[in-house]
């Protein structure tokens, strides 16, 4: 299942965009830090490592924060079950909002950057990670037979934004696609500039070290983006 | 041949894409414009007749040129052939800029950004579109036969930046793909600020005036950028 995945298990060393997350990280010393779907609290434990003074792990999931807590020895790091579709957050409470692999699974993502926005101080970063639109758009995402050598994905059906239901370790998991305008342009609109995008690719040490990630050349999958308030 | 194609015997009631283009352009009264890659002169003409004080229109192609200024009756209107690779421009000499499906065959991208900044007054916008890298990347890009009712788009060689030749109208049309991320960086890390991004996508209503227009909802055919330096 999906706490199998080697970036469940080994945690940032087995997620191969961790280095590209981390080059985009502002300072993170002494600041308040919100961590939205923090999981088994990787990036929480990192950014608390990296100089934050305190990290808020948020997560729906009941299991992954009882994992967290119980993988977590440090007094400043709270983490909490929350559910980020109808989250309240204390105005100005934060000065970096991070968040991995998650925005995908909200509905609800205008409310979201508005809670967002609400609860960091001016001039706060807020870096995020998602499924790019692109790897999430198709009815029926998966590799292609090879052609002209070059493995291919599928886009179909971009423009129709809404859910998408994968059987991607639990059957049915639902998930919501946004295109990249809708994505961007919410954090714009909501008062956030755009500092920096990213689409995660492999470098070549990464892909001699595993070549299995080649593939990753071929069709975005991961989509960083740095904002700030 | 390519002056045979809708957008180019039509003008703009010919490019779908072009209501959404006018949404994202600012108030252009009395300012000055400078069109990149003006083609015949369609959107020269369009800016002015929205107001502009002056429109300076630029493209490659002696034909075009020629065509323009044929079809143009406006002494505001300054038509010149003008290579946008080297292209240098008069410092803070413009209000606006535009471009239209140009910018996608030029090498040097970080270049030409860094004249438009130049060349503009502060506050000024910068509204383009160009093939979408999600229609450029793959290498043999075509529909592929209907799955599930849609038809679908490859993608491949998303991350491999460079040159992309296809035979459309003109055999070994040279054209630059550079990744969604390479695009917006280069705009932010000149110091534009993004105002909005749009994947064009037809309206029912288009649709239901041109049903094969339907198609553009399953990939992202062009983008538009606004900006503001």
């Amino acid at each position: 299942g999906y706490s199998q995945l080697p970036r469940q298990v080994h945690g940032l060393a087995g997620a191969p965009e961790w280095p590209a997350i981390a080059a985009m990280l502002p300072d993170v010393t002494d600041r308040r830090v919100v961590d939205l779907g923090c999981g088994f609290g990787w990036a929480s434990r990192y950014l608390r490592e990296a100089g934050a003074r305190s990290v808020l792990g948020l997560d729906v999931s009941q299991n992954m924060i009882a994992r967290a807590r119980a993988d977590t020895d440090d007094a400043a790091i709270d983490y909490r079950i929350a559910d980020l579709e109808t989250l309240e957050l204390p105005g100005g409470a934060f000065d970096f909002a991070f968040s991995a692999l998650t925005f995908h699974y909200i509905r609800d993502f205008d409310r979201l950057v508005r809670t967002i926005h609400g609860a960091l101080t001016p001039g706060a970063h807020f870096v995020f990670t998602i499924e790019h639109p692109v790897f999430m758009a198709a009815m029926r995402p998966r590799w292609l037979p090879d052609e002209d050598g070059h493995k291919t994905w599928p886009v179909n059906c971009y423009a129709m934004e809404g859910e998408r239901r994968t059987d991607w370790f639990a059957r049915g998991v639902l998930k919501y696609h946004r295109t990249m305008a809708t994505t961007l342009n919410a954090l714009i609109g909501r008062g956030f500039a755009l500092r920096e995008i990213r689409e995660f690719a492999p470098t070549e040490a990464q892909i001699a070290q595993m070549p299995e990630l080649a593939e990753e050349l071929e069709r975005p999958m991961m989509l960083l983006v740095s904002a700030q308030r």
